[in-house]
């Protein structure tokens, strides 16, 4: 059987943001000042590196505006910045963040429970954003969560995830970033999503958003490649936790998959030794082992 | 892209034996027989149970006579032994073992670190347990280790798994399990050693057995559903370890594979949750953690 993968990869490293803001135990900023610089120094050229969300819900990202200001900014590194509303993208934008990014849902009851109002009313509070944006250049990505099911309503249909991304696409979004919240997918669901996506979204403007909850996020990751797809999101060390699944894992490990698109030939730019190193540093900090299988096996 | 998935997987499950073998601690008989029944009331039919090789080398399997002896046997299930040679398969034949298994290496350094002789003068010295097997009508299945990598020598040729499996087959085997011995395989290898040895020996006699060192093997699984395959080892709660890198991962979690399997809609035949109860116990009875992610949600 012919397969076709793609030649190179982009990853987009979320492990600051999206892994470290489910840390109950607050991070002192030098630690996290140090694994962004570990990250960008193994290659990485996108890393997520903060979010200007109220401190009231987000305590751990209350030093998002100190970290974009203090952080070492190597040319070849995009930072961006999770902004829920307009006052988080003005702050963003007042902290050089490179780029933004802005968030839906695929279903509907993860919306009303997550921030309170239906998907299309959460959509038209971002559109003062990315007029803003529009105006000041500045690029803004969009995350859909429960891509591919919900803890509240279970299943999600693909049609309705197409909807969301057609919609953020057309509201400006450059890239459209489907996550799997609560990683319940599995490659042939995984593989149908994504069929129903690229028939309303170019490939070039899709990433993927694995966590490894059940262990699924590889296999996941090697249908999106074998669809097309070449960006994909992933946190240094799994970090991230699933706060639906106290103690299950995270985001998919950043160096499980660059082990995997290493082996097949696929280029990323990230050097793994270093990448193992940085996610050694930040589970030292936190005080845990990494969920990275590949750091497991690789640092014994 | 049209992918075609087997309807059904028959998994082998290892974890009795290639699991348990790697525990330095001696776990007691009770034990090992509670788990092996609960793999069998899980609804598994293929379980290797035991291991029929000396004491001095592999003390955790002394008691596999016992084990066969005792084990409550569940009509539908096959119970299977390791046989190294003559003497031991006459041990597994007094002891009622349904089938045997006898292995093979696909990299010379790995068959002469590990028995000490090169690969030929290996299967050779299996030639009088399959005579003695085909007389007795007792079915053998054939391991090859190391296919898709080395711990002395790095790069495996497709070419040399092929060989050594058609031997096998040649020799009356009537399956070969294609082991991924230190976990370092990626999905475009698995693809292509797979392909190789597709061309010598027909699909519905090969099984691939990952260990999940550095978390590819659901990847590298699901490579081997799409050429076709559809016959797994595994071992609940993913034991085995890994005595070339101490500390990680083992054999692919059955958990993990049937949750992938579920989601795609693929039959096993086995019920998921009774199966991480089995693993619950065995991980309880170890004093460890399980290594299978799925397990550790379910039982968050």
């Amino acid at each position: 059987m012919k397969l076709n993968y793609p030649a190179s990869v982009k990853i987009v490293e979320v492990g600051p943001r999206d892994g470290l803001q489910n840390e109950k135990q607050l991070i002192n900023i030098a630690d996290k000042l140090r694994l962004i610089d570990e990250l960008a120094q193994s290659g990485l050229t996108f890393i997520e590196a903060g979010s200007f969300v109220s401190p009231k819900w987000v305590p751990q990202m209350a030093d998002s505006a100190d970290i974009f200001r203090q952080l070492i900014r190597h040319p070849e590194v995009t930072y961006s910045a999770l902004t829920p509303n307009l006052q988080g993208y003005a702050n963003a934008c007042l902290a050089d963040a490179d780029e933004v990014a802005i968030f839906g849902a695929a279903s509907e009851s993860f919306s009303q429970k997550n921030i309170n109002c239906s998907i299309s009313e959460s959509l038209q509070r971002f559109e003062p954003v990315l007029e803003q944006a529009k105006k000041d250049k500045k690029p803004v990505r969009g995350y859909i969560s429960c891509v591919l099911g919900c803890p509240y309503e279970g299943e999600v249909s693909p049609q309705k995830v197409a909807e969301v991304a057609k919609q953020l696409l057309d509201m400006g979004c450059y890239e459209i970033s489907l996550g799997d919240t609560i990683g319940v997918g599995t490659p042939y669901k995984s593989q149908k999503m994504l069929e129903t996506v690229q028939k309303v979204i170019p490939n070039n403007k899709i990433a993927v958003h694995f966590h490894d909850t059940y262990g699924q996020a590889l296999a996941n990751i090697l249908v999106a490649l074998q669809q097309g797809i070449n960006i994909v999101d992933s946190a240094v060390a799994g970090l991230g936790g699933c706060p639906y699944a106290k103690g299950a894992s995270g985001n998919v490990a950043t160096e499980d998959v660059i082990f995997m698109l290493n082996g097949m030939g696929i280029e990323t730019g990230v050097d793994l030794n270093k990448l193992v190193l940085a996610g050694q540093n930040i589970m030292q900090a936190l005080g845990r082992t990494s969920t990275s299988k590949v750091a497991n096996a690789m640092l014994n």
